[in-house]
């Protein structure tokens, strides 16, 4: 290793710390927010350091934004792909996949709307680029959870992209009606018994929507 | 009737029109959005109509907000009251009531977005407005089935909440989920065959959720 390859490692580091802090301060204001708006001066502030390091690591607000989507969703998806290969009965994989969604909305309640936005907003290659990074693997997952209750003759044969809408949009809507969960039901915070409970309550439908009757 | 009344009857005609006019554009230029960004002179433009209208009659863009979903949700929401009026099975009003749910978001893909946007960014006296005027008369139709359905011995006690957010969801994340919809399932467009299809998974599931076992 040169003396130059030698200098250049703690800059590296350094580079790459404060992108996370940057990520993990957009991450903390959009986990406040009900939307997603969010300006670099205050991603800048709340983390501590210069906005143009928001352009030098990310190029613009949409790629820092994206580079965020990608970092709460590759743990998801990980986790996702562990389950799917896993020698559990569908049933239970199907309970788990629900509880794993809603932990993930729970732990980044933006994630979705995040995703809605870049994905309608952005020009047709990184909405594509974002569909194919974090849609279709979650679809593909859930296909596969399916067929292999089809064929152990316990699943019904439903449409996927039914099954996908239905279900991550019933997980996602609880998160993203906070002020109507407010004003309506006097529920602004989802306690941790109120999330398991609608773990529960989902998987349980989903589940009878599944069976074969 | 005196002279100046016959003269104002048809300006009171023209100002309700143009009102009418200028909800109209709004409704058809967010229906063809993913967004519900939308500006004044958008608006103008579309009805034909100049834009110191839109604060003539509204006040501002957010007042024309208001008054779009005030009028998009009436009729739904008089439709679901006399669906509760009616004696028919507690089954058949919750399948009724999802197929209107899915129906209205075929007519208005916009509404669900729109009064969450209303419901988030407004101060907390028009949210509060909205709530009552949209999402509570929702949820207590919503409760007064499921109760009818309880006391008939045919559903089980579950959580209004639950029911809402998870059967709202479902209805409602198909066609917030437009983008996604075409690049990983191909259908950029739900055919009425699909609506019908979709009006049949989501009231199935419900029932057998809501079915005591």
């Amino acid at each position: 290793m040169n003396s130059a390859a030698v200098q250049k490692a703690p800059k590296a580091a350094k580079r790459s710390s404060s992108a996370d802090q940057l990520l993990e301060a957009a991450s903390k204001i959009l986990a406040q927010r009900n939307s997603i708006d969010v300006s670099l001066s205050e991603i800048a502030e709340a983390s501590g350091l210069n906005s143009a390091l928001i352009k030098y690591h990310f190029g613009s607000k949409d790629g820092l934004l994206v580079a965020l989507v990608r970092r709460d969703a590759t743990l998801a998806l990980k986790k996702l792909d562990d389950l799917v290969a896993m020698q559990l009965a569908p049933e239970t994989k199907v309970r788990l996949h629900i509880a794993g969604v809603i932990n993930t909305y729970t732990k980044y309640p933006y994630l979705n709307r995040l995703i809605h936005v870049l994905l309608t907003n952005s020009n047709e290659k990184l909405a594509r680029e974002i569909a194919d990074f974090f849609v279709k693997p979650l679809v593909d997952s859930q296909k596969k959870i399916l067929e292999e209750g089809v064929a152990a003759g316990i699943f019904r044969n439903v449409d996927p992209m039914f099954f996908y809408y239905a279900i991550v949009g019933a997980c996602d809507h609880i998160f993203f009606g906070r002020v109507s969960r407010e004003f309506v039901f006097g529920a602004p915070v989802i306690t941790s018994k109120t999330r398991e409970n609608y773990i529960e309550f989902v998987a349980d439908m989903a589940l009878k929507s599944l069976r074969r009757e």
